[in-house]
């Protein structure tokens, strides 16, 4: 058991909740066997797509995001509802976001831990390839501009600091493996 | 002002704070007028070393995760304190928990946004080479594991899915830039 939770939860209660995020406070007993509180944020499960078209062009979606308080370019990203799988998720946000559908779906790599310090929010990502138009449905606390790069211009935009998100970084960079010639990224 | 803010604050509220996160809910006018909440997790900054030796062996740290509830091989990682730059609480992280000291220190990209739809969080991530000896100094919440790979075979523990964590999966990526010869990435 070399690997073992050196943590003991002796209580959990909840602090705050609403719609998208509850945050629990745990009282543990530490590693090092002291009292401590260890407080978690609980989160729905995060999807991103890549969704590339047969020339190799990428939709991205931006918008202003609030708790960060700047203009951002992304794939297209969305919270799983409960019950949702990941890929059922990824389906729905790319028919709301970007009003496309695809015929073909590969998860990109495994589960990403998003920030393990303090959230337990878990992030998944998909290749959607042979799109074709549906009808985009945003929400109401979403304004969104959806524009198609080529998928080189993608990756110019994550290296020089264009895109900040991490979930768009990580998908991309992912996705440049699977798309580009060897040497290409 | 085509990107300008379409979300208007209303009011702010700490609704959780501990020595690590805060949490304030925000009473906002949505983009489409209507009123709501938006709830954003404030944190330290976030910042991430890729510790690599003149062999290009990088030194991964190994510890169970409360919040995820999984043992996670990283790379040097931890938040900056009160008034402290991303770099000085890199190099303080570096001895911390892996007792090493480095002459040659590159920021590696611009910042991230670990999960921007509910948290501030930004992420900075640095190359540190011309490592030497010092003391390791692990606070009493972590227990630490310590190990030097490959610079290679960190990048398959990235690609494989043994590496979740995304601050270590966007460091490794952008260090394989800078360190692999062009093609090995």
């Amino acid at each position: 058991m070399k690997h073992r939770n050196p943590w003991t939860t002796l209580s959990s209660r909840t602090v705050y909740e609403n719609p998208w995020i509850r945050v629990r406070e745990d009282q543990v007993l530490r590693p090092d066997g002291k009292e401590g509180i260890y407080s978690v944020v609980e989160t729905r499960i995060a999807t991103g797509v890549i969704a590339l078209d047969s020339a190799q062009n990428v939709y991205l979606v931006g918008q202003f995001r609030y708790a960060t308080g700047v203009y951002s370019w992304e794939i297209i990203e969305g919270g799983a509802d409960k019950g949702e799988t990941p890929l059922d998720a990824a389906k729905r946000e790319l028919r709301e976001e970007a009003g496309l559908a695809a015929d073909s779906w590969r998860q990109l790599g495994p589960e990403v831990h998003l920030t393990n310090c303090h959230s337990a929010e878990r992030g998944f990502f998909f290749l959607a390839q042979g799109l074709s138009q549906t009808q985009p449905d945003p929400d109401g606390t979403e304004v969104l501009e959806v524009k198609r790069v080529p998928f080189s211009e993608c990756l110019a935009m994550v290296d020089s600091g264009e895109i900040h998100d991490a979930m768009t970084i990580i998908g991309v960079l992912r996705a440049a493996k699977k798309v580009l010639p060897a040497g290409k990224h």
